[in-house]
């Protein structure tokens, strides 16, 4: 690549999400240009019809925003969960890659594993672990730029420990038992049945089968087992101590193994040879402090080096990575300019 | 009812569970005189349809073999979970009560609690408890021939602790957390891998991305989740101390946490006024030493001096609730006869 061509060229990261996908503009010089948001971006949890609609219209606002036409992109790299699914989808194509042709995106977006994209969100070094718990829960291990090893990510019927789903069926299961008569009284059934507006349950709370149970029941099982993720925010507020009743036992507990789930599944890809640093995404270990102690706690035991780092999410590493596919080397000064840059747009 | 319509009369007892249903027609003298078997019977788990087909085709089973019309049948009772469905179906006249009439079978028939079936099957007493852990897990306390108290039966997201949906999930978690080097091995993992047919992990079993967890994977998700229940037979055959390699710790764990959360369901109905036998159904308990072992431990430390009985289902009970919804007194003599005869059956 010659040097005219690595100045003017611009490059297109992209972290298609479950929830959201977002897409950045990058310059050669590591300057975020232009972002764009839009919908699920995950062949598997949404389907590739509207997977590839996210994708298409978070970059042609990210393009809008840079004002650079389709055919000015060089390198894209889509990062995504279950990239063998958006190889199946392509074959066909109607994957997200072909989403961006309209566009004029001439040259094929590679898929990167949505783990890298987490890790490189937080550290331009070689060699490093990522960790997420959002919906779901897996850590990796990356050595030299690439995934080398990876635990966890198995869904919520398999694996996810101590992840949101996880926290959240354990919220509800807690709130069950309690009204069952079976589990001891929680916080977590006031503010469970507040949050859903099923009547609380009064003097005759336990063994409710008359009074709360039954509208529990019925919500519960209306919804996609992967939605009691929603409820764990839930363990994270009764188990606070600065509550009004201050910490919630039975909340307090599900939190602390949680954390420590999530320090077995890391400690499962950590290993003495390599001693990077260790970013943490997801939405449980982003906003929750105590669950991030008991992460810290535990390096500290095994006697871990690394830092602790957490990303909002992979659009920082999947422009890093869109970077390095085009032969761009992303050192410390082009990593900072891409997450100031970044910034900005948040 | 006159003493001759009481002689002459027989009755109907139905057991519609969500694997099979059976039927049988009993005299007043407790004489069972005829039985039928077919599939679901279980409105919620099979749909109306299915539902009450299975009930009809076992009751036309039972009266073809009592060689008697269903004109002839005074009382009928049917057992099943989730009566409040079967009522909204027979609302518009397809439930499984409308669809005895076709065989001539006037009355209508009441629909009973299952778990009262299961408990008038072990015992003829009024006061007394009854607790299942088949797919799912609940018990009940029975007082003057009625359920006043029950616990769990929330289902498989909600509850059902140490159901075989409970042990079966615990199974498939322990290998995919094995494989994956996040957990202890165990001798699950072979039993599992090779009851799927899939390749054993060799040298490489820990985090086994790319060897026996994908497939596992697709096969567990591909699953309807309380099709995990089939599993729980691998826990209880890898915990024996008797097998090749002895007992297995990870398997051993699961088999004794679901007794002991079996006893934490059943000590939520138990209470010292009601002292009666506790009787016990569904394949986990009716098959299961070790789990009723740790049910037997934990009555004893409560104090409780009810006999353990074990029942096969509810049939007999079935029968001795039509008899009783007749008028019929069924006492230890009329008990014993039934047992006896429908033993024969068997």
């Amino acid at each position: 690549m010659s040097n005219i061509e690595s100045v003017t060229m611009a490059h297109l990261g992209i972290d298609a999400g479950g929830t959201s996908t977002r897409a950045v503009v990058v310059t050669e010089a590591g300057e975020c240009i232009g972002l764009g948001r839009s919908g699920s971006g995950n062949p598997i949890s949404s389907g590739p019809t509207v997977a590839a609609a996210s994708v298409r219209a978070a970059t042609a606002e990210a393009l809008a925003a840079a004002d650079l036409p389709g055919s000015a992109v060089g390198t894209t790299a889509i990062a995504m969960a279950g990239g063998s699914a958006e190889d199946r989808v392509e074959a066909s194509g109607t994957g997200v890659r072909s989403a961006l042709l309209p566009l004029g995106v001439a040259r094929t977006p590679t898929i990167e594993k949505d783990l890298l994209a987490l890790y490189c969100s937080g550290s331009f070094e070689p060699d490093g672990y990522a960790m997420v718990s959002g919906t779901g829960a897996a850590a990796v291990r990356v050595a030299d730029g690439d995934v080398v090893a990876i635990c966890d990510g198995l869904g919520w019927l398999l694996g996810d420990d101590g992840s949101g789903f996880w926290v959240g069926r354990e919220v509800v299961r807690a709130v069950a038992a309690a009204l069952d008569g079976r589990g001891p009284r929680t916080a977590l059934t006031g503010l469970l049945l507040s949050g859903l507006s099923l009547p609380e349950p009064g003097t005759t709370w336990a063994r409710d089968h008359d009074g709360a149970l039954p509208g529990l029941v019925a919500h519960v099982y209306d919804l996609p087992p992967v939605a009691l993720a929603r409820f764990a925010p839930l363990a994270f507020e009764a188990a606070r101590a600065d509550g009004r009743d201050g910490s919630d036992e039975v909340a307090a507990e599900i939190v602390d193994r949680a954390g420590h789930l999530l320090a077995r599944t890391l400690s499962a890809v950590v290993t003495p040879e390599v001693p990077g640093p260790v970013v943490l995404g997801g939405s449980v270990l982003a906003h929750q402090p105590a669950v991030r102690d008991v992460l810290s706690a535990h390096l500290l035991e095994v006697g871990h080096p690394g830092a602790l780092v957490v990303v909002p999410d992979g659009l920082a590493g999947a422009a890093v990575i869109a970077l390095r596919r085009a032969g761009v080397v992303v050192d410390a000064s082009v990593f900072a300019r891409i997450t100031t840059s970044l910034a900005r747009f948040r």
